[in-house]
């Protein structure tokens, strides 16, 4: 089964908005096992839709739109494809009572009432977060349009509930797939490590770099969910034992994720002291959903006042060693750890740049330290090449500092001596 | 002058990248004033990316291309691209002697060396941040294939320096274009009160809504960028004046740019008390270089424990209005600032759910306080309508925290009194 997923938006075109709708679509077909060899994107005007359309339906079995769905005159997407399908178009008495449910006791204007028609024959997409529903057009020889919100939190759940047991219904046999993430080893040692795995035909490998981190993702496809998933199983483990503590995580979101999870499960509190990331290891940790049972007390001492008022950090060492070294990102760690009474602490001291560096002390520099009652282990972020960026700076000193616990907490919770003691 | 984009790469089929290339290279484009009518993604496969060059050299006079230009084998874009232009390959001397200084006493391998090949006639795009030099090939009536490599650290660099001249060249007159960037104030209001200027041809307007502000494209055609600049302006102007207060900024990178130019300018420092935000407003100010100028101290006081012991918020306070109350987040906003010895401190509790709501503080329930030396102002962020997410209440409110502190300022300098004292 081949798809098409068509963009539809004259936002897209100008660059204003990014495709992520595509890559939402394209995630849930990959999962699915259904091939895309093809995407277009068209700005809001019915002709060339009609071409995208016409084309899509002349080398696919399934074309997707996003886009175009809504109450004004510019969305013309479910008219057009309703044209190419050949299908006419009715007023739909359930999508008007949700619409009229939707808008309770405000007023609806004529321009949204056009959301409740629907080309005949098609099924229809419930919107459970907006206004526009979607709907799935049949089409000559059992090929389907099948049309989609713009917005994304309106196309996720969309996707999730409604289009995927569509598709399913489709296709033959299921597909289940696997999304094992690394963290702390570039992808050229991954793949030489795992080379030998990635040639299979199902269960299928690959590896994919992303910002920062990468994944290897594992498919196979059976008649049933049992079965597909019992071809993934011992791949998944055998690429986990072969790359080991640097998987994070088989089908989890996030590095935080994990983490807090991790410390969740074994009430193990953590606070923060960060200068260089400036509040963006509080902001990923606190970005998780009941992150408030293990994360009390996050500090941003940027200045180096700061530094001395709160954490104490004695002037001169500032003075002797500089605000970024290891004296003070150990300091910062073990005693934001006393000031929050928690069971680890974390201190980030660095130089994101682009400027502030020196021949001793470069841009990229940073120290990242991970206090518990006994000890303190620092890990340091050394630049390479190229200046690659305050940004990416940043994001790659906290993923090192939420490793760097990920690891604490496997490595067993009782207290211990970790690389050096703390003086 | 029409151009189309051709995304290369069996990730961006995949789902597993977002195609941000494709919305650098449109906003590239939209500023010159090229019409970008389609863009299309194919996977690393040469037939499908032959045909897809075809189309669009067939419908478009510049085909830009992103991806599959570097030196594993799945990189197909520039031999088909030649074949497709009917251009013979060589290698060219200045970008091996590129790629030999790329990789300085370190082995270059033979794959690498095919990123030195070149299509005859090809204009060079040099690659400053990697490997993949791009390049401009000629095609049949006067039409253009330019290449350019996938990594955005790549592209970018390479649009902005050598891209853009070379389309500046091809195209008759320059197009100027300004982006008006409001927040606090919704799309369907901004139009009605400027709705009357959408309409020009030359110069243009348009309003485009982002995730959680908008913006207005203002952009004029004319033989000479003073010419088009002048065309521009007066509409500029006449937006920013019927809008006021809403505009944060003309042709700048974000809020909390504007938002650290200003305090920078204005010798004002800042300190912040986070709850509910957990540190992304201190990130997002740590985000712009030179922030330590006027930023020195964030705390993230997650815990009740941490609002008293830090900030001396009284725990009778906490019992008897709770910490998401105009009270705690007055007292977070007024003891920041006094700890830190700032002139400006902000406080912000909330619940950004999913839980922790009640029918008398529901999820999305924000106080956002900012004080000065004689009071202190507070603004209430109420839910609307359905759950919209923990990302994007926080978001809201670090927005809504930010363009206070940018009012503020505008408003004068002076120690002043706000909406009310500060008990």
């Amino acid at each position: 089964m081949i798809a098409e997923i068509i963009g539809v938006g004259t936002e897209l075109l100008l660059g204003d908005t990014i495709n992520t709708d595509a890559a939402h679509v394209a995630r849930e077909l990959a999962e699915l096992g259904i091939d895309l060899p093809h995407c277009q994107v068209v700005g809001d005007n019915a002709i060339r839709l009609e071409e995208a359309l016409r084309l899509a339906l002349s080398r696919s079995d399934i074309v997707i739109t996003t886009g175009g769905l809504g109450p004004t005159k510019d969305d013309l997407t479910k008219e057009t494809a309703a044209k190419v399908a050949g299908l006419d178009l009715y007023e739909d008495a359930g999508c008007l009572a949700a619409l009229r449910e939707y808008f309770g006791s405000r007023q609806m204007s004529e321009n949204q009432k056009k959301q409740a028609q629907i080309p005949e024959g098609a099924t229809i997409l419930p919107n459970d977060a907006g206004t526009a529903p979607g709907c799935a057009l049949p089409c000559p020889d059992g090929k389907f349009i099948i049309l989609l919100p713009g917005p994304p939190r309106e196309l996720l759940p969309m996707l999730a509930k409604y289009v995927r047991p569509f598709l399913q219904n489709l296709g033959k046999g299921i597909i289940y797939s696997s999304k094992i993430r690394v963290f702390g080893m570039g992808e050229g040692a991954v793949a030489q490590r795992i080379d030998d795995l990635l040639d299979g035909q199902n269960p299928t490998a690959a590896t994919y770099a992303g910002e920062d981190e990468l994944f290897i993702r594992v498919s196979a496809r059976a008649d049933t969910e049992t079965a597909a998933k019992a071809k993934v199983q011992p791949l998944v483990e055998e690429i986990c034992q072969r790359l080991r503590d640097v998987v994070y995580g088989i089908d989890v979101p996030s590095l935080e994720y994990v983490v807090v999870q991790e410390l969740v499960k074994n009430n193990v509190t953590l606070a923060t002291a960060e200068s260089c990331t400036g509040g963006s290891l509080a902001a990923r940790i606190t970005d998780i959903p009941g992150a408030s049972a293990i994360f009390g007390l996050g500090l941003v001492t940027y200045a180096n006042e700061a530094k001395t008022a709160l954490l104490d950090v004695p002037t001169g060492m500032l003075a002797q060693f500089g605000a970024v070294s290891r004296q003070v990102g150990e300091t910062m760690a073990a005693n934001v750890r006393l000031l929050a009474k928690s069971d680890l602490g974390i201190g980030i001291t660095g130089i994101a740049g682009p400027d502030g560096g020196s021949p001793e002390k470069p841009v990229g520099l940073v120290y990242i330290s991970l206090a518990d009652a006994n000890g303190c282990l620092t890990r340091v972020m050394r630049p390479e090449g190229k200046y690659r960026g305050r940004e990416r700076i940043r994001r790659h000193a906290v993923n090192v500092a939420l490793d760097m616990v990920r690891r604490k907490l496997k490595s067993k919770l009782v207290p211990e001596l970790l690389e050096k003691q703390f003086k």
